[in-house]
């Protein structure tokens, strides 16, 4: 590959962000329409799962995706349709959701840190430490000289685990528009399966949505780095989304180029009897 | 279903067991020859991957998959082609290898009970507590009266994930032939890609087979318990063992039955705006 698909979507390391730039419904890049896109996806699934089994046999890399949206941005649906052709023992999920007393009796990394990937694993982050530059300063949950120090706590957190743990760090924040979080919102209100997931709360977060679009803004534009670039994925429609993640995960396993390794003793002339 | 195909491997709670009576080749029961059970095997995909997502929406069970077997005994591989096509939200495989010194400062089940299921998920485990019956035992690890007082430790642990977690337990052998490990690990000294597989150690402990059969009858017979069943699975034949495990899954969830649960508050009269 000359020139990676990924690059489309990347927030260069140093640059201003304007979400508004950033069309949700975008589709350019896409092998074709709906159809052909959806095929696509599909069949990058045997490449993934081929270059997690070597990057399991390997043990020497690991892989972190950070995933976060708005609510009804399609987190889960990502995880779901992405990763589901992955062998589960290769891959980890972690749902980060409101901090415990005993998170809250540390700082704001102590739980991000202790869900880091094992080397050999691919870690997926289901919202991540980055709910505290974002919720944290919406809802002034600290005073700002908190969490504005925060963008280099995280810098300096992501360094540690690219460079002393071999981590390649992946974060991608999926764009919606408001009029496609209110359809989605709609949904979970009127079908049986998705009231469940239907959070009244998920309306008064709604009601702060520039203020949400603001703390993005500024997180994605501190915090993307040589060692981990964040991704802005269109994803209104939800089979380009699931290609163009795909895609970004795929080229970056090609590029972490996980190898079988040597058997740990000599096997030569050992015998099974 | 009015009798359960699972049942065919169960070991009867308080019956002894002899594994010179199970054949590791038997595929008694499946739907066809190798092909036929394939193919029904992997239209158990979707069935457990849709009770999986109801486990998860429910958030109230969870399910414990405890899979033991010899060295190459195929666990990894059950992992990989059973659980492949869940949501990997939902699944939490725990690989056990050598406790580390901060586990061996504890009691055996410290660890374990660390890598419990939350609410919701399907934990995995790859081998387990039971190793602490087995090589425990055979390699003399601990004097008799520690790893024999261990069985008793063992099903009152599970009875209380099974009654206060609501855990439902599913323990699974996976029985193979001293032939069919022997072309196994033939098969990963050859294979370039299976050599990092390939563990000299291995041999050492195939030079016990008979004292870990003896190990694991005597475990097998004392911790078969109503609330946490073992099943026997002949898995010289692979297509086999994904098919048998693959039911024995299935048959768990819909037994367990979980239900997408009411939304937390009344949403009646709420509209997005």
């Amino acid at each position: 590959m000359s020139r990676r698909h990924g690059d489309r979507w990347l927030v260069p390391p140093g640059t201003a962000v304007d979400l508004a730039k950033h069309d949700p419904r975008d589709t350019s890049g896409a092998p074709g329409g709906e159809r052909a896109t959806r095929k696509a996806a599909d069949e990058l699934a045997e490449p993934m799962a081929e270059l997690q089994e070597r990057l399991y046999a390997e043990s020497a890399q690991s892989l972190l995706i950070v995933l976060q949206a708005l609510d009804a941005g399609g987190k889960d649906g990502t995880i779901k349709h992405v990763f589901r052709g992955l062998n589960p023992q290769g891959v980890h999920v972690t749902s980060f959701k409101q901090p415990t007393p005993h998170d809250l009796a540390h700082d704001f990394l102590w739980r991000v840190h202790g869900a880091a990937p094992d080397r050999g694993l691919i870690g997926i982050f289901n919202r991540s430490h980055y709910e505290d530059v974002l919720v944290a300063r919406v809802r002034r949950l600290v005073p700002e000289p908190v969490w504005r120090a925060r963008y280099r706590h995280i810098n300096d957190f992501e360094v540690l685990l690219a460079q002393d743990a071999r981590t390649r760090i992946v974060k991608i924040y999926l764009h919606i528009s408001r009029d496609e979080q209110a359809e989605r919102l709609r949904r979970r209100l009127e079908r049986p399966d998705k009231r469940w997931k239907f959070n009244p709360g998920d309306l008064e977060e709604r009601a702060r949505w520039d203020d949400y679009l603001a703390a993005y803004e500024e997180a994605l534009a501190r915090t993307s780095t040589g060692d981990a670039p964040w991704f802005v994925v269109p994803a209104d429609h939800k089979w380009f989304r699931d290609w163009a993640v795909s895609r970004i995960v795929v080229e970056a396993l090609e590029d972490m180029d996980p190898q079988y390794p040597e058997p740990a003793a000599d096997l030569d002339g050992l015998t099974v009897t």
